[in-house]
């Protein structure tokens, strides 16, 4: 009765996966399962979009699973839309994760090539979820262009530094009126759990898992994290005391 | 198979409950149970040694779970000793939580005390499960007095700070050959997690479920991310790449 | 020999300085005078542009300063502009500190219109130092459209949070080509010397000054910290250890 | 007039510096001169306690300066008593910057051992300075025992990790009634600005110093930031706002 609801359709999990740099597609498949993610996205680039070739990497996403394709890579709008246009009409699905990064260095979304990619696939009829900055105006600005979501990001993308946007992150969740996805950067099983306490509807993660020494594991871990941090969030957690004051928990 | 093994005994669950702060037995009972906790600690100074009142709170303690009594509110190491012999007089349990924390404003355990009343208690046949300071040098010297575990605070006990120590928490567990449980001042899951993430063997939570919202629900919100951060260990994170750079998850 | 040099002019300086929330005219004053600043800047909503009135904030900032008007309370391009003219036209400068802030509850700048109303005042002549969200894109953006700074948010306005955006003020130092001023949040002077060892060019203070309980006292520890992490970066620092590992700095 | 005082004397300066791992004695000595230090530590293991041989560091210690012999190496009280007591024959000073750090690791200090020498050095008529672990009941005790100051640690020796021991820090400056010396750990400028903004009475520094590329600007810069921080502290920040709010510094 908790679910996450995107674009008027319900999920169960809230940990979203991504399909990247896994060492065989194997261990990618049973990540995912691993996992228990709904929504798993990949890279548009990736995928064969004739379907003639073998070893798709789309032949070993468990059936079931909802496909959000994505436009990583994309250096600007006009590329985005493109890309996702395609991704349309090879996978018949019109949900798209709208990537553009044209910053080498950081992969960091430019906002402004965001904002006008986003406009164009709403336009278009695409269920569109943008990566973006953490950037509590950009977001509502993303919101307002009828994005299904806002994705700031926690830190540069692969990086594995967590949460480095708390303050950001926190001041998305309370100006959005549509879930907000951390994307990026979640490192450790508790950076997915920190997002979800500070009111993440959903984390999504994929380097952290697709490099672990054990990708599986690490996928359920992520799986329990998620939902923990989620739990938490809705039992309401008790304040916070100063550097210098202790409470008794027992009494003396 | 992956089991927290204290003195010769295994436990499933590497998640400790406290039973103080909760605002009725019975809730501290189902939270109890939410958590999976197959250990719990009590202060002998609640329990009613003679075992003649009634609502003594180890009535609210769910069967099988094993008792862990403190010496919470024990000043010095004669105190602290007293206490522990009432205690197994009263409970038959030789397994005893040693606290010492003359320091009010903190709670914060007497490194000097804390030893020397250790070494009275291993002499006496206690298994003993001191709770310490995050000083590597007093870990090992607790370890070589014969304790079965050391539990060096996250924060000041009750003020849900989170894991300020991780350095010194880091150090202990690289030079431990007992369990180390992180106990104290942990606030939220994610710092649970992150407890596990680095290596501790379990974690003690108290305050931030007897006082949050929905002390259930966050009981079972610490069980998961307890579980989800030994995964994470297990499963042998990834590096931690630098503030400047990313690492394509994608192809672009 | 270590100038700050922007839009072609040299300053001794690297802290800048608000007058904002100070409590009277002279403690303003005397402030700027113990910062040892060379840039202030002053809302232009509160100059009496006409200069009829008594008590201007203009008249209280020491002579020999270099005035910075600045758009504060602009909720978009058009508002900026035109509050930039009008301050031109009655300060004779053509320095302007952009800032197009919408949102009410963080002030938090817009990415998309900041750097609409940057285009236009470069068009017309003017010397943008533009007030951003701590994003490389945009920073390179706002650099690519003829901005003389960019002056990324350490944290959001008037909160003393310190340099949250840590790592993007380090990806924003790395790609830009004119000076990175920190702008916003910081609280102690630390947080100055922080922002300065990463590689800050200058840092803004407004509200860590004007509301201490000494003021002019903190201008003074600010401008000392600004130089302390100046001379630190240059002086390059050494790497960190890991969290178990002491290097002796003494023979053992 | 805002001196620090040690045992009855009064210094100007709140940084005090060691002299170890400098890749050269001149380099060494221009550091320190940089630094306004008034107060240096010296490992009595590298003084030539006959004075009989050439470049003894002590010879390149500039006229003036308080030397502070430290025990460095010692294992256990009574090796650092020994040394000590050589190193009073040897110098003539009865200060003596006590360390007992038996884990080759992170060389932390053993908070028994220190106590120990502490309670033998004060009974011998030394002025006692110990670095101990950032454990508010320890300094409390060598307090007690009558030591000069407590010096408890901000990370690790050498690691340059910073002010890792924030809140324990805070809490021994709470409770303290002699000078509170972070030392260790301090690995920029503005982690000694940090420490003396939440009241610190000095720091002492030597790795960061002695390890920069140019370890005379890096001396200079610690002197800066010291100050800064202490005037940060005696000018009374302001509140830190939460991670949601900001305040405008110039009207809206």
């Amino acid at each position: 009765s908790d679910e996450l609801v995107i674009a008027g359709r319900s999920y169960g999990s809230r940990l979203l996966v991504g399909t990247g740099k896994f060492a065989a597609h194997e261990v990618m498949r049973d990540s995912l399962l691993a996992s228990g993610a709904e929504i798993v996205t990949v890279a548009l680039r990736r995928v064969d979009l004739d379907r003639a070739g073998e070893g798709d990497v789309l032949d070993f996403v468990p059936p079931g699973m909802t496909l959000l394709p994505n436009t990583s890579g994309a250096a600007d709008a006009a590329e985005a839309l493109r890309l996702a246009r395609l991704g349309r009409a090879a996978t018949g699905t019109g949900l798209v994760k709208l990537e553009v990064t044209p910053d080498p260095r950081t992969l960091a979304p430019d906002p402004i090539e965001t904002l006008r990619a986003a406009e164009l696939m709403v336009a278009d009829g695409f269920t569109v979820l943008p990566y973006c900055s953490a950037d509590p105006v950009l977001a509502r600005r993303l919101e307002e262009a009828g994005c299904a979501t806002v994705m700031p990001l926690g830190s540069w993308i692969g990086s594995n530094r967590g949460l480095r946007t708390r303050d950001a992150i926190e001041a998305i969740v309370a100006g959005a009126g549509v879930p907000v996805i951390v994307d990026a950067g979640l490192g450790v099983p508790s950076d997915a759990a920190e997002a979800m306490e500070i009111g993440a509807a959903a984390v999504l993660v994929n380097t952290a898992i697709a490099v672990a020494a054990d990708p599986v594991r690490m996928a359920r871990a992520f799986a329990l994290a998620t939902v923990a941090g989620r739990l938490g969030h809705l039992a309401g957690q008790a304040g916070t005391g100063t550097a210098t004051a202790a409470s008794a928990s027992s009494p003396l």
